[in-house]
Protein backbone atom coordinates (compact mmCIF):
# COMPACT_ATOMS: atom_id res chain seq x y z
CA UNK A 1 0.00 0.00 0.00
CA UNK A 2 2.91 2.62 0.35
CA UNK A 3 4.70 3.07 -2.61
CA UNK A 4 8.43 1.27 -2.82
CA UNK A 5 9.98 4.36 -4.16
CA UNK A 6 13.58 4.42 -5.63
CA UNK A 7 16.10 6.66 -3.73
CA UNK A 8 15.07 10.24 -3.86
CA UNK A 9 15.12 12.78 -5.80
CA UNK A 10 11.71 11.74 -7.83
CA UNK A 11 8.39 13.76 -8.20
CA UNK A 12 5.56 13.29 -6.32
CA UNK A 13 1.87 14.75 -7.89
CA UNK A 14 -0.24 15.02 -5.05
CA UNK A 15 -4.10 14.99 -6.35
CA UNK A 16 -6.62 16.18 -3.61
CA UNK A 17 -10.28 16.36 -4.37
CA UNK A 18 -13.96 16.51 -2.86
CA UNK A 19 -16.34 14.41 -5.08
CA UNK A 20 -19.83 15.62 -5.66
CA UNK A 21 -22.88 13.33 -4.80
CA UNK A 22 -23.05 11.87 -8.58
CA UNK A 23 -21.20 8.31 -8.88
CA UNK A 24 -21.78 7.62 -12.60
CA UNK A 25 -19.11 5.99 -14.54
CA UNK A 26 -16.46 7.07 -11.59
CA UNK A 27 -15.59 3.50 -10.01
CA UNK A 28 -15.04 2.07 -13.76
CA UNK A 29 -13.14 4.72 -15.06
CA UNK A 30 -10.77 5.13 -11.87
CA UNK A 31 -9.96 1.46 -12.47
CA UNK A 32 -8.97 2.30 -16.08
CA UNK A 33 -6.88 4.95 -14.79
CA UNK A 34 -5.09 2.74 -12.39
CA UNK A 35 -4.31 0.51 -14.55
CA UNK A 36 -3.31 2.96 -17.39
CA UNK A 37 -0.99 4.74 -15.10
CA UNK A 38 0.97 2.29 -14.44
CA UNK A 39 2.03 1.31 -17.71
CA UNK A 40 3.60 4.80 -18.29
CA UNK A 41 7.49 5.06 -18.71
CA UNK A 42 8.71 6.77 -15.82
CA UNK A 43 5.63 5.61 -13.20
CA UNK A 44 7.14 4.87 -9.89
CA UNK A 45 4.05 4.15 -7.78
CA UNK A 46 1.08 5.29 -6.31
CA UNK A 47 -0.70 5.46 -2.79
CA UNK A 48 -4.38 6.11 -2.04
CA UNK A 49 -6.94 7.34 0.27
CA UNK A 50 -10.22 8.07 0.49
CA UNK A 51 -12.27 9.78 3.57
CA UNK A 52 -14.61 12.77 2.94
CA UNK A 53 -11.40 13.91 1.30
CA UNK A 54 -10.04 11.74 -1.43
CA UNK A 55 -5.80 11.96 -1.92
CA UNK A 56 -4.04 10.30 -4.71
CA UNK A 57 -0.34 10.55 -4.89
CA UNK A 58 1.94 9.42 -7.94
CA UNK A 59 5.37 8.98 -8.36
CA UNK A 60 7.26 9.60 -10.96
CA UNK A 61 10.94 9.62 -12.41
CA UNK A 62 10.71 13.25 -13.98
CA UNK A 63 8.83 16.08 -14.95
CA UNK A 64 8.70 14.94 -18.72
CA UNK A 65 6.96 11.62 -17.28
CA UNK A 66 4.32 13.27 -15.51
CA UNK A 67 3.34 16.13 -18.35
CA UNK A 68 3.18 12.56 -20.61
CA UNK A 69 0.67 11.59 -18.64
CA UNK A 70 -1.29 14.50 -18.06
CA UNK A 71 -1.34 14.71 -22.18
CA UNK A 72 -2.72 10.87 -22.36
CA UNK A 73 -5.58 10.92 -24.31
CA UNK A 74 -7.42 8.51 -22.34
CA UNK A 75 -6.41 10.28 -19.09
CA UNK A 76 -7.44 13.99 -20.53
CA UNK A 77 -11.37 12.44 -21.10
CA UNK A 78 -10.94 11.33 -17.65
CA UNK A 79 -10.23 14.94 -16.32
CA UNK A 80 -12.44 16.59 -18.55
CA UNK A 81 -15.57 14.10 -16.95
CA UNK A 82 -13.43 14.63 -13.65
CA UNK A 83 -14.30 18.41 -13.74
CA UNK A 84 -18.47 18.05 -15.49
CA UNK A 85 -19.01 15.41 -13.08
CA UNK A 86 -17.29 13.60 -10.08
CA UNK A 87 -15.21 16.40 -8.39
CA UNK A 88 -16.56 19.84 -6.74
CA UNK A 89 -13.18 20.77 -5.65
CA UNK A 90 -9.49 19.88 -6.43
CA UNK A 91 -6.18 20.83 -6.36
CA UNK A 92 -3.25 19.43 -8.01
CA UNK A 93 0.94 19.65 -6.76
CA UNK A 94 3.92 18.93 -8.34
CA UNK A 95 6.15 18.16 -5.42
CA UNK A 96 10.26 17.02 -6.12
CA UNK A 97 10.76 14.66 -3.31
CA UNK A 98 14.32 15.91 -1.86
CA UNK A 99 14.43 12.88 0.77
CA UNK A 100 12.37 10.22 2.61
CA UNK A 101 12.18 7.57 5.24
CA UNK A 102 10.79 4.68 6.27
CA UNK A 103 9.61 2.90 9.56
CA UNK A 104 8.72 -0.95 8.99
CA UNK A 105 7.54 -2.96 12.49
CA UNK B 1 -10.93 20.32 3.61
CA UNK B 2 -8.09 21.16 0.81
CA UNK B 3 -5.50 23.04 2.12
CA UNK B 4 -5.25 26.72 0.64
CA UNK B 5 -1.69 26.98 0.39
CA UNK B 6 -0.13 30.05 -1.00
CA UNK B 7 1.92 30.60 -4.19
CA UNK B 8 3.73 28.01 -4.74
CA UNK B 9 7.39 26.84 -4.42
CA UNK B 10 6.60 25.71 -0.77
CA UNK B 11 7.30 22.40 1.14
CA UNK B 12 4.97 19.01 1.57
CA UNK B 13 5.65 16.53 3.79
CA UNK B 14 3.94 13.41 2.93
CA UNK B 15 3.29 10.94 5.55
CA UNK B 16 1.95 7.77 4.19
CA UNK B 17 0.78 5.15 7.33
CA UNK B 18 -0.61 1.63 7.68
CA UNK B 19 -2.35 1.16 11.48
CA UNK B 20 -1.89 -1.48 14.04
CA UNK B 21 -4.95 -3.11 15.65
CA UNK B 22 -4.07 -0.90 18.29
CA UNK B 23 -6.02 1.87 19.16
CA UNK B 24 -5.30 2.84 22.50
CA UNK B 25 -4.36 6.42 23.19
CA UNK B 26 -4.29 7.74 19.53
CA UNK B 27 -7.39 9.87 19.03
CA UNK B 28 -6.42 12.16 21.85
CA UNK B 29 -2.61 12.27 20.41
CA UNK B 30 -3.74 13.32 16.86
CA UNK B 31 -6.16 15.50 18.31
CA UNK B 32 -3.48 17.51 20.60
CA UNK B 33 -1.16 16.95 17.28
CA UNK B 34 -3.31 18.58 14.67
CA UNK B 35 -4.03 21.20 17.40
CA UNK B 36 -0.37 21.74 18.32
CA UNK B 37 1.34 21.72 14.58
CA UNK B 38 -1.83 25.04 13.06
CA UNK B 39 0.65 26.90 16.04
CA UNK B 40 3.91 25.97 14.18
CA UNK B 41 5.97 29.32 12.59
CA UNK B 42 5.83 28.15 9.03
CA UNK B 43 2.96 25.53 9.14
CA UNK B 44 0.41 26.67 5.75
CA UNK B 45 -1.82 24.26 6.17
CA UNK B 46 -2.71 20.10 6.27
CA UNK B 47 -4.65 17.82 4.59
CA UNK B 48 -5.51 14.74 5.73
CA UNK B 49 -7.57 11.24 4.11
CA UNK B 50 -8.23 7.59 6.10
CA UNK B 51 -9.08 4.39 4.39
CA UNK B 52 -6.74 1.65 4.66
CA UNK B 53 -3.85 3.64 4.23
CA UNK B 54 -3.89 6.80 5.92
CA UNK B 55 -2.47 9.96 4.04
CA UNK B 56 -1.66 13.07 5.66
CA UNK B 57 0.47 15.88 4.29
CA UNK B 58 1.22 18.83 5.70
CA UNK B 59 2.37 22.19 3.87
CA UNK B 60 5.62 24.14 5.07
CA UNK B 61 7.44 27.43 4.17
CA UNK B 62 10.86 26.19 4.48
CA UNK B 63 12.87 23.25 5.28
CA UNK B 64 13.82 24.87 8.75
CA UNK B 65 9.91 25.13 9.71
CA UNK B 66 9.89 21.67 8.87
CA UNK B 67 13.18 20.26 11.07
CA UNK B 68 11.66 22.28 14.05
CA UNK B 69 8.32 20.38 14.08
CA UNK B 70 9.79 17.04 13.71
CA UNK B 71 12.32 17.66 16.75
CA UNK B 72 9.09 19.25 18.99
CA UNK B 73 9.39 17.33 22.13
CA UNK B 74 5.67 16.71 22.56
CA UNK B 75 5.84 15.51 19.02
CA UNK B 76 8.87 13.99 19.46
CA UNK B 77 6.97 11.62 22.27
CA UNK B 78 3.79 11.09 19.87
CA UNK B 79 6.40 9.84 17.00
CA UNK B 80 7.73 7.33 19.74
CA UNK B 81 4.56 6.19 20.69
CA UNK B 82 3.53 5.65 16.97
CA UNK B 83 6.33 3.60 16.16
CA UNK B 84 5.04 1.58 19.90
CA UNK B 85 1.87 1.34 19.15
CA UNK B 86 -0.05 2.46 16.66
CA UNK B 87 1.64 1.80 13.25
CA UNK B 88 3.02 -1.16 11.74
CA UNK B 89 4.60 0.67 8.48
CA UNK B 90 5.27 4.65 7.80
CA UNK B 91 6.77 6.18 5.48
CA UNK B 92 7.90 10.06 5.00
CA UNK B 93 8.81 12.52 2.64
CA UNK B 94 9.62 15.82 2.17
CA UNK B 95 9.34 17.43 -1.44
CA UNK B 96 9.05 20.90 -2.36
CA UNK B 97 6.30 21.62 -4.14
CA UNK B 98 7.08 23.64 -7.13
CA UNK B 99 3.99 24.10 -8.94
CA UNK B 100 0.15 23.57 -8.39
CA UNK B 101 -3.31 24.37 -9.73
CA UNK B 102 -6.91 24.08 -8.57
CA UNK B 103 -10.58 23.52 -9.87
CA UNK B 104 -13.46 24.90 -7.88
CA UNK B 105 -17.10 24.47 -9.66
Amino acid sequence: MIANTPQAPYYAVIFSAVRTSENQGYAETNTFMNQLVTKQDGFLGMESAQSELGITISYWRDLEAIKTWKDDLDHKAAQIKGQKTWYSHYKVRIAKVERDYEFIK
